[in-house]
């Protein structure tokens, strides 16, 4: 039996078409485990493959799997994480911030991923590998958009470009004076903000920001940590070109 | 000469009429001294007191004074507090916990404050003491409101009860989970916030939520800490009566 220094952590994650990881929260768990110094290797599955995957077990990615250990839900890893490799920079240096990132995820989710998703999901749906593209219609429309087609749902959506990006605004406050949001170094609030600029940059036929939004650099800053983690020639410009 | 541990902190606050301290930014550092047990003695000016009380070096409360120290703004104040007294209990427990109560800042003064300033200014002004009236009203109407009265600024205020309501959403779904912001303790970011509906619920003739607001609870909590800093009976309603 190898020790569990030796094992290496198996990461499951959404892949479109294109190979690229599609998933804002499964990039949470790439950055967090880059953050620990954590090796791990990725299996990519798609959309249609994940509940059978699992026999049921989970019905989204991330998934991680570390010997005996599966979990999904990428609080619940980013917790064990700490927990199980304590020696390891810690993705949260307390319980207050924690607390405060916790929050953090509150106000993202619902004032600017909802957002996103509301724009980009066609978009998914186009990415996605064909074979997906059926079960991916198929349940979103009858779920999230009510019997309304995506197309139908994303016909306004440029009009609805302007409110995401005054959604941003807290964020360019505070990145006009600290490098990350947590500070100094990046911490897993920046992770959450960033594995949705990835995500969206991964599927977005319209670039999600004006070519000189004060976040520009952030996201840039972002993409270079860890060798350069989320850089990928397959990625579809976040800014719109121009001056 | 008395040894710093003897001299008491005295703190410049705002004062209105009825002489309830009156300023969002006073109570985070009256929350601030609690938290950290320090001891402190108010001195209450009125809104025309302030610049002619610190010869025009400082224009705005809160303002502490502790020896030779004296220093305004909330932020600064808070961060000289955890370097001025180490042994205390910490208002940030780590850069990141600090970095990421500055984003909550962020979000809630522009996405939650400035809404509830421009509900209940024209109360401000009603509770303020008569003699500093006519210089709040004249200052605002020039500056904030370009020239609109603070009656008009505010005649339909009402209508923007909702969107005040809406905006505390992050906070109810965090909430939903944690007894604090701060997680299983306040921290710096339940002052913040805390400190803005102490400053409302001192002039408010308009009560911001309704009765069955999940933020109840944790506002009442919030009156309690420090037994009862906040509790005070000259408090308006700051929710609707009945069910």
């Amino acid at each position: 039996m190898a020790d569990q220094t030796e094992r290496k952590i198996r990461l499951y994650e959404l892949a479109l078409e294109n190979g690229r990881s599609a998933s804002p929260f499964v990039w949470r768990i790439r950055y967090a485990l880059a953050h620990k110094g954590l090796p791990f290797e990725s299996e990519y599955l798609g959309f249609r493959e994940i509940p059978s995957k699992f026999a049921g077990r989970f019905k989204t990615v991330p998934v991680i799997e570390c010997g005996a250990t599966m979990m999904a839900e990428s609080w619940d890893i980013a917790e064990y994480l700490d927990q199980a490799y304590p020696d390891r920079p810690a993705l949260f240096t307390s319980p207050a911030e924690l607390a405060m990132v916790r929050f953090t995820d509150q106000w993202f989710t619902a004032e600017v991923l909802r957002k996103m998703f509301r724009i980009y999901i066609l978009d998914v749906h186009d990415a996605a590998h064909p074979q997906d593209r059926p079960y991916f219609r198929e349940s979103r429309e009858k779920g999230f958009l009510r019997g309304r087609s995506l197309e139908d749902f994303t016909a306004d959506r440029l009009s609805r470009l302007p409110a995401l990006r005054e959604a941003l605004a807290p964020l360019r406050a505070h990145l006009a004076k600290f490098p990350f949001l947590g500070g100094a170094h990046p911490n897993f609030a920046d992770y959450i903000v960033l594995g949705a600029f990835i995500w969206a940059g991964s599927v977005a036929t319209v670039p999600m920001l004006q070519s000189d939004d004060s976040l520009r650099p952030y996201i840039e800053r972002g993409l270079d940590l860890y060798d350069g983690l989320a850089r990928d020639p397959r990625m579809k410009p976040l800014y719109e070109s121009g001056c």
